[in-house]
């Protein structure tokens, strides 16, 4: 059998342990898994494109364990009430090559966006950061907000955004729990003498959420809207003069901020700083920007950590149970087995 | 919500369709779909390697609807109780990217290899054929016997395998049926004057199931059993003298028995013949192959087929209903939501 976590279960595990607990053990889990880095397989993502949006298919794996997530990008879909993004996953054995659990990943895949931001920030950002910026207030924001409180010990977040009812939904969402929320009147407003900035905007083309006048010496960008060809969110002059992390290199070249850049522009992948490898930032007014596009790895981390929290529960017959694996037909047809299980 | 159909389910809906039915009207679907092959994009498959086995993701779309199955090849499985081969599918609907349905599909992709082995002998068997041999008596035989009868009309199946267990296996799950099942003495006694010739082994090297002077002229020889690189049945001097068929030409240079052909030996793609656009057999002592590797738009048609068979059913919460897409944390946990689910 197949372990089985839908929305309403996975709701109630992060609602249970509490979003912020929730994001610390999930950062502990991609800390983990970044450190090993190295010790995964990472194929390309499979992508089927047509007129209204895309599919893709996120394979990754280490020795024991395979993870694949189902991801759609469809920027049309909130005009049926749909979200633009909605994703599942699945873990396998790599010894078995059987399933193990199938998982909603929309709220999963917010949760580690956010994680995955933390984390970064625990080694790109000033140390005793205390004030974000967050500037797009849609369905990521809370999950930002409430990470950078919980694992970097963020106090007060100023939100922007253009659509003055979502930067509404967001505060009243962050309201009674512990943070300092303020609507800035504008993205300068908001960025001004900000520890992070988080920019987390929806536009398709190339925009220029974050100009040069705007940033502070010191300042961290975690930048997460720009994460696909032809959408991008800074720029180019503030990624010149800062020193830039990335995920994985080939597909941030592709998807993130520095395709505005030339190939051979400098970037660190993450996983160096947290393993140790190579320092983060290297001085208190250095700027630090980190060009997050999202990573198979980071699914895989994610489902491991929800997996292991769950326990058991719900199971799925995706997989027959056979007592002779060449008898595939009596077991699922022979006299009697199929009558039986049909009444 | 999404669809659900797990093994017990697919079971009873085949068993109360009726396995002969159900591979009829699979096989309608698969020639429907045969017929418009150049509306669906191809992609690769995704495969990811281990010392035991393969993992790997097939995807396929047309216009309005996308489909990817999970599979995994583990030859050493059977000797832990598990399947060399397990499989589940999803189908999606290209217009929005959400998933419509996730399907078991071990059953599944067993009797969609049998229908396409029944559809491919409609155009390229001799017109009343009658006598079936059966090499390799595994997990799929029973599902051949069957499509070939309820197919192509066959009456008289002769078994054969080094495993007399295997084979009395299938000989009693064939029983009563409606087909006279004999155990040959060997692989020449079973072939001798069969009409069609199905070879079903899992050696994992080049075996040469099938030597030239085992073919008698006309014969359709439907060999399913060498499908990955290293793995052939048929001897090369069969290949050589016989109109080969395969189905999708790129993917069967690698796989199929014409791995151990020249790069230019000439093959017709089998869609071509059922969509009428080339002759399929031209004449009754021509000795017809069909070098089916499986392909990832017959599982494509399989799950179409089972999802309008099924209709309404169980269902899966995998990806959240929201009344507002930008407020996914409100909606999945905020104040009171979190909690109403975990009571």
């Amino acid at each position: 059998m197949v372990r089985y976590i839908g929305t309403a279960e996975m709701a109630a595990l992060v609602g249970r342990e509490g979003p912020e607990a929730f994001l610390i053990r999930l950062a502990g889990y991609l800390r983990a898994d970044f450190r090993r880095w190295t010790a995964f397989d990472r194929a390309p993502r499979l992508a089927t494109l047509s007129p209204l949006g895309v599919i893709e298919l996120m394979p990754v794996s280490d020795a024991g364990t395979y993870a694949f997530k189902f991801v759609n990008g469809h920027p049309g879909n909130p005009r049926t009430g749909r979200l633009t993004v909605a994703a599942f996953g699945v873990l396998a054995d790599v010894a078995t090559g059987y399933p193990l659990l199938v998982s909603e990943m929309t709220l999963l895949t917010a949760l580690r966006t956010a994680a995955t931001s933390a984390l970064a920030a625990s080694a790109l950002a000033r140390p005793g950061s205390r004030t974000l910026a967050l500037i797009g207030t849609g369905a990521q924001a809370e999950f930002q907000a409430l990470a950078f409180k919980a694992v970097n010990g963020i106090e007060a977040v100023r939100l922007f955004d253009v659509d003055a009812g979502a930067m509404a939904k967001a505060r009243a969402n962050l309201e009674g729990r512990g943070l300092s929320v303020t609507c800035a009147k504008s993205v300068a407003d908001a960025v001004r003498g900000a520890d992070i900035v988080t920019t987390a905007t929806a536009d398709k083309a190339r925009a220029k959420i974050l100009t040069p006048d705007l940033i502070e010496p010191g300042q961290h960008l975690n930048a997460i809207g720009g994460d696909c060809p032809g959408k991008t969110e800074l720029h180019v002059d503030i990624l010149r003069s800062a020193a830039v992390f990335v995920e994985y290199e080939p597909q941030t070249r592709i998807e993130g901020e520095i395709q505005q850049m030339p190939a051979d522009f400098p970037v660190t992948e993450l996983w160096r700083v947290i393993a140790g490898e190579t320092p983060g930032r290297t001085g208190p007014d250095q700027v630090t920007v980190f060009d997050s596009v999202g990573f198979a790895l980071e699914d895989f981390s994610a489902l491991r950590c929800v997996r292991d929290l769950a326990g058991p529960g719900p199971e799925l017959d995706l997989v027959p149970d056979l007592d002779d694996p060449k008898d595939l037909f009596g077991a699922m047809l022979g006299r009697g087995r199929a009558l039986d299980r049909a009444a």
